[in-house]
Formats: C-alpha cells, sequence, structure tokens
C-alpha cells in the first residue's frame, strides 16, 4: 500500500453523491423486502427432504441449510457496471481487463460465502452476453476464462461449469452481464460464523483491500466525465485512474480457510461492499462498533473522494475506503488473526472494538458515529 | 392437449432458421469449449478439502460432488429472451405475465438438475435490471415474487436469497435479466443417474411439455413480425399467439421426487431445452434411440414450425415439439413411470426405446434420423 500521491484541485467543487450516481435503493428496496418475506416462508420446504434451513442465515451474506453432517451454504453475486469500466479501458490501453473482473465477480460471490464460515467448494459461471458477437473477440474470451480459472484456484473451489446465453434485447449490445453462483458447506460445523458468539470485547480485525473492489462503480464512472482525461487520468504517477480501479478484488477466502488450520474461528464476519462502513453494522445484535485505528485509504478511493467531494460520512458510507472485508474475534486472537491474513499476503489490522452499547459504529479518528438506522438489510 | 386448431397458410414462405433469429452458436463454441477445458481442470481443487468432483456429471446438466454421505449438485440457469415477450404481451394486455417467467426462470434451473438424479432444495434468485426504474412497476415486481415463490413450493424448494441489481448500461433499460441458481443433493447417492446404467433394452418415456418452454424464443419472436396481428394473432379460437408462448414450463421434479417414492430409478434423464430433440442424444454412450410414438405438438409449437416453414429436421432439432422431459428407464418400469407422471398431472407416454448400434437418434413416425454428430455438446 503506497501513500497517495498529491492531488490536484478537484476542478469540480459539486459534491457527487450516489444517489445522483444513478442507483435509486428507494425504488428497489420495496421489492427487496417482498421477497425477502416470502423467500422466508418458503424455509418449510426443506422439512419434506429432511434438512432444515438456519434461520439466523436469512439477512446474512449466504444462505445456510442444515444437511446433518455439515451446512450447507450458496449465493449468486454479480458483478455488476464494473465490466464498463474494463471495456472502455480495452478500447484505450488495446488490451483486454477481462482477467481482472473475472476475479471481481469470483470475489463478489466467495467473499460473501465466507462470511457464514463456509469452505466455497463449487462457482458456477453466469456469463450473459449482449449477442453472439461478444463472443467473436477472442482476446477478450480468454481473457475471461484465464482469470476466472486463477480465482477459482485461488480460493480453492472447482469451476462447476455454468450458462454463456446471447441476450440481444435484454443485455446491452458489446456488454456482458456477469455473475458468480457459489455453493458450499460449512464442515465442521463449529465453523459457523452467524454472530452467535459475536459480543462486547471482541476484536474488529480489518482486512485490506486492494481498491474499489466491485462497489461503487456507479460513482466512479460517473465521476470520469469531470477527469481532464478522463480514464486515462493519472492517481498517482504512472498510474491511470481506469487501472487503479480495476485492481481486482481480493479474494478473502485462503484467508479464512488459514484462519481455521490455525485453529481461529472467527465470531462474525462482514463482507464491506456497497453500503461502505456501515457494513460493519450487519449484525442484528444491539451492540457498538468502536473503530480506533484506520486502514490506509487506498490512493483511488482517495482520489474518488476527493473528486467527488465527498465528506467522510459519504465516502466511508459507500465505499470500503481500505477495508475489505471486517473479522470479529475474541480479542486473544486479534494479533494471530493479523498474522495469518499477513502470511497469505492480505494486509490487516486491529482496528477496533466491540462493545456493550447501542448499536452504532463508531469511528474515532474522524469522529464519526453511524447510527442503527444507517443500515436496513433486513 | 388440445388437437391442434386448423392453420393459416403461411403468410411468408421462406423458412426461418434458429441461427437467422440471431443465435450464431458458432461464435459463442470456442469459448464454450475453451471455459469447460479450464473448468475441468480446477476439478482437482477439491481434494485438499477431502471432496472430489464426478467426472461423469462434466458435459451433463448438473455438475456433480461427492461429499461423501450424498452428491452435491449445482447449477445457474437464465430465462433468456422470454421476458421479451412478457414485456411486449403486459404492453398488450395490461397485465404482469411475471408470474409466469418466473417459474420458467426456476424451471430451467430445476428441471437441469434433477437430470442428475439430485432433489433440489435450494434456489438463489438472479433478477438484473436495467436500471432502479424497472422495479418501481409494483404490480410486475410482485407478480415476479408470487411467481417465483409458487413454483420454489411446487418443486419443494427454499428460495434462499438472492441479488437484485440495478445494472444501466448493462442490462437494456426496461428489461430484465432473470436467472437462478439451485443446489440439491443426490440423497440416497443411489438415485445417482449419470448414466452408467444407460443400455439397451431401456424404455424411453417422455414428459409432455405445456408450449415452447424457455428455448427457441428468437425464432418465436422473430416470427411475430410475419403475423397479421402480432402477438395476438390467434393461435387458437380465444388463445393468442403472446398467451401461448408465455404458458410456463412445466417443473418436472415433482415427478422425479414421486418416482423415487415409487422405487423407480431412471438410468438417465435429458431436459428437452435448446437444440430440441436431439437432446436425446446427450449421453455419451454409443447407443441408438429409436421413437416409435410420439407426443402430440402443443397448438403453439405447430404454430411456429408451420409459420416459420420449418421442415420436421429443422422444428425437432428446435424445439421441444411436445416432449419437455426424457426419462431413461429399465424397461420392466416403463409403464410405472407413466402412471407416476400421469399422477402427477403431467401428461407421459412410452415413446420409444434404447437399442444397441451406432449413436443416433431415429424418430420413426417422421422418418427422420439424426446422427452422433447433431449435437455436439463437449
Amino acid at each position: 500500500m503506497q501513500p497517495p500521491a498529491p492531488m490536484p484541485t478537484d476542478p469540480d467543487p459539486t459534491p457527487l453523491s450516489y444517489e445522483q450516481a444513478g442507483v435509486n435503493y428507494a425504488l428497489i428496496d420495496p421489492l427487496k423486502v417482498s421477497a425477502q418475506r416470502a423467500a422466508a416462508a418458503t424455509a418449510p420446504q426443506l422439512l419434506q427432504h429432511g434438512f432444515s434451513e438456519l434461520a439466523a442465515s436469512r439477512g446474512e451474506s449466504a444462505y445456510v441449510v442444515d444437511l446433518g453432517p455439515f451446512y450447507l451454504a450458496s449465493i449468486v453475486e454479480c458483478l455488476g457496471s464494473k465490466a464498463i469500466v474494463a471495456d472502455e479501458m480495452a478500447q484505450l490501453t488495446g488490451r483486454s481487463w477481462y482477467d481482472a473482473i473475472a476475479q471481481d465477480t469470483i470475489a463478489m460471490a466467495v467473499n460473501d460465502l465466507i462470511t457464514v464460515g463456509a469452505t466455497p467448494l463449487v462457482v458456477q459461471a453466469y456469463w450473459a452476453a449482449g449477442g453472439s458477437d461478444w463472443f467473436a473477440d477472442a482476446d477478450r474470451a480468454q481473457a475471461l476464462v484465464a482469470g476466472w480459472k486463477a480465482a477459482c484456484e485461488r480460493c480453492g473451489v472447482a469451476w462447476g461449469g455454468g450458462e454463456t446465453p446471447a441476450l440481444a434485447g435484454i443485455v446491452e449490445a458489446g456488454r456482458i452481464d456477469l455473475a458468480a453462483a457459489c455453493t458450499g458447506l460449512v464442515n465442521p460445523k463449529q465453523r459457523l460464523s452467524l454472530g452467535e458468539r459475536l459480543g462486547p470485547g471482541d476484536a474488529i480485525v480489518l482486512l485490506d483491500s486492494s481498491g474499489i473492489h466491485a462497489n461503487g462503480l456507479s460513482l466512479a464512472r460517473k465521476l470520469v466525465e469531470r477527469l481532464p482525461q478522463g480514464w486515462l487520468t493519472e492517481v498517482q504517477p504512472g498510474l491511470s485512474y481506469g487501472a487503479a480501479l480495476l485492481a481486482p478484488t481480493l479474494l478473502y477466502s485462503p484467508v479464512t480457510e488459514a484462519l481455521w488450520r490455525a485453529g481461529i474461528t472467527p465470531h462474525y464476519s462482514a463482507n464491506i461492499t456497497g453500503h461502505g462502513w456501515r457494513k460493519l453494522l450487519r449484525h442484528a445484535k444491539t451492540l457498538s462498533y468502536r473503530i480506533h485505528t484506520l486502514p490506509p485509504v487506498t490512493p483511488v478511493l482517495d482520489f474518488i473522494r476527493r473528486h467527488a467531494g465527498q465528506d467522510d460520512r459519504e465516502a466511508y458510507s459507500t465505499l470500503n475506503m481500505g477495508a475489505g472485508f471486517a473479522l470479529f474475534v475474541a480479542a486473544a486472537d486479534a494479533e494471530r488473526t493479523v498474522a495469518v491474513a499477513q502470511a497469505q499476503g492480505v494486509g490487516a489490522r486491529v482496528a477496533g472494538v466491540v462493545e456493550s452499547g447501542p448499536k452504532q459504529l463508531r469511528i474515532e479518528p474522524l469522529d464519526l458515529t453511524f447510527a442503527d438506522d444507517a443500515l436496513q438489510l433486513r
């Protein structure tokens, strides 16, 4: 992690919010709530097969079913609009960036699946192109395949197969909708980390991010209109804004697997994606989360914050600001958790502590507080 | 199943092929082959977790991993362009058809998953809209939720959750990309039906389709341009072309579960989707499949065939022509298999027999033969 380069003055002082960038959660959320209720009502279907769901996994990042000898976890996640950045940068640089966004797509699924304590086992690819023509660019297609395979190997998962439809009329011409479904097991069952053991005194270990990961791209794309050289504007000497955005999302499953081997079972985990640091408030328990030490802000995120004119509240409630994944562990395991992550090549630090008190996130170095109502996921 | 209504003369005698309708497999297939090879190479990743894949499931409709006490099966499948038909019909009829296409989407995943002998357990929803606005149509959103839930209940699966991204710039404005991921178990393990027991003497039982299901929609949409009243052209008195196309795909898992309860384990199964009846050639074994009895052709498929000017070869190699799912069972189980399906409300008949000989499909009533090279899926 390098220190951020000196920033030019923001050419447009008007702040740019996430909503202005085109994502309106007020429109999406009623459907989400309705779907969540309907989904929860289907849980009894499992009983006829001799299984049952873990109701506590509803509202968490992966759905968990008790199979008897172990728990089954499953999820589907999409890349989102980062593919557009890869497309733009391919035009400007003459090479494909699909190896990078393949890793992003798998990370979106795998990093969610592991939050419940699962070991990811199988990934299915969902690559829906805007027409058969999409597949004619062999270099891009091969970059996608190679990046997907490499990310599977890094996570220790088998790539089971997938679907490569040509969806002219649904997906825009020249674009692709990338998603991944992931299935895994919590095995042995004591690895389950739905937060039952989360409580006062636990340490909060934050794992570094590599950049923007795959959330906040609508904002990042909107921002490019303000930049003098567009995607090629330098974030730091020799590193363009586009290339910095396309640093692939870190894969955290090697860390969670290594923790298990080291005898450490997190009490809870949070994948820091949409809603930024508000994701630290994810668990339903009434607890206070006090952050005393910040990770360094990845240069591209600092660049976005400055150019979008975001204050700390907006930035930390939208972007990962250097922290890609949070592990809530017993205080006695905190330093060793950091060491295990670092041994896997992932930067980490003991950043805070869980305390009794109202449900809130307190980021002391920034004098910022997010209350309970800052995150509504259920 | 009603007999087809008398057909008007085809207003345009030029035959319409699947390739003309916009899907060019020659462009997609090199990527598919490359992805399949890369995926197969990741299989050893499972060993570090104490598990292994069933290599015979590569190239089949679902991927299977040996978990010890049972097999895990997983898949992701998309609806494709049928959502466009639902959108067009909503404009013409003033009501949403998303309850129907929700069932189609789940059927695409579930009907594939059960081919390996799995019981579907969990479905994850993937609903990627062309922008936040999509979710503002509450009637449509509620139809999607209600149809999804009802289909899950019919299949005995838990709806685990999912992803509802707003993907402006990737998915076309006003459209939605619907897909489903499904995970299930082959339990007990002797339910596995990857075709090891498939052999000469087996009976071929064909389960009725409800219509076009969710394959061949590019052709069906292209054809509408030729029809005098477009989507509202009657296929039979009181049934429009659009409504007939939107008959939801039948869900076959109630049949396969009932078969197990009746003590019948199919030797192999094939979900008849893209490539039509050529899917009967799916298994790698060198065997001849002789069809002696045809199911009635669903009226909408007969309508398409006539208006597109397709001959039998084109029609049976593209559309399901009345057969949605094939069960290959021991001859002694054939009649009982039909009875079990019918008891679940699904029409069925003993349609043919597996024989020694070159790999081919012989449809005797039509004097049609498809050779080995008619289907290349591996």
